[in-house]
């Protein structure tokens, strides 16, 4: 077998045999093949794309490249859940500790954030002492003791992909759908799971813009699975605006808090539960997903959902009172508010501006080696459909940096239009495949 | 500008401006574009393609990456040739001192063999002592005084389109017409004649198999020359069969030997007097490509064609007596003919396996730092179209190793098929291009 003869093969349209794609990533992946044959095979696979089958026997040579996770110490079935990302999107921190309450077992890896979008971990770094740097052992005990445990991804997971993903990243083959949903797929078939729900965000905010693309992605990356033997759904949710009001780490965590109390913004209960009802389903811990729901709500308001999410930040280093007492919390030194201009109805935010005026502010990374400052971010107070009078504020910006706030201003002020007529509401819920 | 944004350019279907192909040739042979950015550039190119400013654009940029060959010392317009390769193939040995001897300035940098096909430079150094690393001025001294010189190609000549197309060979990128065509044309350019013919082959032994593929190659590389200002033609000929009888170095000589005396092949004489009366028009030699043709004729039968033949083997360090009395040039221990095993008319010559053949005997070069043996090759006693009867020779197989015979032997019987009854002939020159 030789390369060459592959990216020819690719080229001319012909589908690669599962011996070629195992031994191609193998290959690659122990440096056997050069970076500028897999990348004009990369180019080739943009413009031909890949049958269902290619792209299933490429998810599984990469998840299998590296560690693949056994999780079969943990008691019950394990649902992992996997985010495409977005902006304020802190669904995990909720979903996590409410469906481990009933029992789900909640087996974690999460990554940080990259570009406009958060990542998990960061958030709940807010946590003074909390830790993501479980030993196998304590992970495992973790989730067989308190049913949860978050990890962060150790560097042996499908190595392929990463090694592959640096490659995609310069040289303009990222948006082929089949190599994203790959990609991955390869990451969450290695971390063990038995079941996956996806949430896949469509909008500006999101890396698929267009409802239409998130579909494929979702339609993909569920065949994927299935074809692996695995027990997985894709959600398909709104990032037109950023989820709840919250955009920045530790802003995040407390208006998870909020959340896990029955007092959050409405649209990230409702992800919550949409996508915490599948997982209790998958889990076997409810028949359908009205009862998963009707379960999930209670544990909700019993406060059954916070204890589980205190014992969590208990168990993994850090100190639940500051989840009691949120003020606790990373908070920025200047708070300021910024107002509309004239009276109308929000028609529209630039979601994915929103997340760059917080990478902006400090609170996100533009490349890996990025330090970043957990106290900074916006609220916003007005969302999609809400009536604003001249003056009101739109939202509050929250800076540790004073000489970064007028620009922060300025450009959280053409990140919103506005009608004078209130526009319809788009649906938070999409669509839900399996 | 970045490379990046170019691969996503050309991958989205966008047209590169002139300034980013200059910028992007000049980084790649500087070493600045990285080759795994360059490989998934060529694979875009090769589904998107590129228009005909593009092409001029890029033949252009290789031109200038290196040396440019300045004949203007050279009195008169310089028209020089160049032949896509097939077997065969020793055109350039008649048409040369042929088209000399009326005065036109033949100013040739050749090249050397590669796989299937041979090369000029190989041939010629059939005669002892031939040499072709003239210094510039020595180049330029002969073809003002006896209005010839065929030199090697220096390694400077477009460096650009050398390590572009070392990329193009493992990546699976090589079969793109504009990038075949810019990768010719680069070269030519850079050699500094006013004008070029274009000897494109097509059939089983050249590159360009369909008839439609070297028209458009032609084509492509006829509108690049235009809109490089140079005078450029095509011809397209047929390389469904060998050109002439001979297919080895020093059996080719011989051949074109017999040819600059008048008493050559049918189809080699009316190629060479095809593109010779182009080359001797553009050269204002003649007002047309009829009065020209008579004028080249009377130069083979009055003998001045091969006077200035001799002449150049002499200038070059050759020994003219070799001209005088081939049997003095390199020849084969052993001659053996190969018989028909049946009767009936030749319908065709699998030409590649023809050169595959000589290659076999030792003939021509697998890779660049083959060395050959130029006494070794075939001579066709039958070509297609000719009447068959078993047990005649179909040709006659001159070989060194006498080990090697009987593997010859079976492959050409193979290479010939045959028919009973007696097939159309193919024109030779199936079209011409200006």
């Amino acid at each position: 077998m030789n390369m060459y003869e592959l990216i020819v093969k690719k080229k001319r349209g012909g589908e690669l045999a599962k011996g070629e794609i195992d031994w191609m990533i193998r290959e690659y992946t122990a440096g056997r093949i050069p970076d500028y044959q897999m990348s004009a095979m990369m180019m080739a696979v943009c413009f031909v794309g890949m049958s269902a089958e290619e792209t299933k026997d490429l998810t599984l040579a990469m998840a299998h490249s590296g560690d693949m996770l056994d999780l079969s110490a943990i008691r019950g079935i394990k649902v992992d859940k996997h985010s495409t990302g977005g902006v304020g999107d802190k669904t995990t921190l909720v979903l996590a500790p409410l469906v481990a309450s009933l029992g789900v077992p909640v087996a974690k890896m999460s990554g940080r954030g990259l570009g406009h979008t958060g990542g998990t971990i960061d958030k709940l770094e807010s946590f003074t002492g909390f830790y993501t740097d479980l030993t196998p052992e304590q992970f495992i005990r973790n989730v067989n003791t308190i049913h949860i445990a978050v990890a962060g991804q150790t560097a042996n997971l499908a190595p392929a992909d990463k090694k592959l993903y640096a490659l995609r990243d310069v040289t303009g083959t990222v948006d082929q759908m089949s190599l994203i949903a790959s990609s991955i797929m390869s990451k969450k078939l290695a971390s063990g799971a038995d079941g996956i729900v996806l949430d896949v965000k469509t909008g500006d905010g999101a890396f698929m813009k267009s409802l239409d693309d998130a579909r494929a992605l979702a339609e993909e990356m569920v065949s994927i699975g299935k074809l692996a033997g695995k027990d997985v759904s894709a959600v398909i949710s709104d990032m037109d605006q950023p989820l709840g009001s919250a955009v920045g780490n530790a802003l995040e965590v407390k208006e998870a808090i909020r959340t896990l109390k029955g007092q959050g913004p409405e649209d990230l209960e409702q992800l919550v539960l949409v996508l915490g009802s599948i997982m209790t389903v998958k889990a076997g811990r409810a028949e359908n997903t009205e009862e998963a729901e009707r379960l999930l709500r209670d544990s909700l308001e019993s406060g059954r959902a916070f204890e589980v999410f205190k014992a969590f930040i208990r168990a993994q280093g850090g100190d639940p009172e500051e989840a009691e007492h949120p003020e606790l919390l990373p908070s920025a030194a200047y708070q300021e508010a910024v107002c509309a201009e004239r009276d109308g109805f929000v028609s529209d935010i630039r979601t994915e501006e929103i997340g760059r005026i917080c990478l902006l502010l400090g609170g996100g990374r533009e490349t890996k080696e990025s330090a970043i400052d957990l106290s900074v971010g916006l609220v916003l107070c007005k969302k999609k459909g809400d009536a604003v009078k001249k003056g009101e504020p739109l939202a509050v910006i929250h800076a540790s940096d004073p000489g970064k706030l007028s620009e922060a201003k300025k450009r959280l002020l053409e990140a919103y239009e506005f009608t004078s007529q209130k526009p319809e509401a788009a649906p938070l819920i999409k669509d839900i495949i399996s």
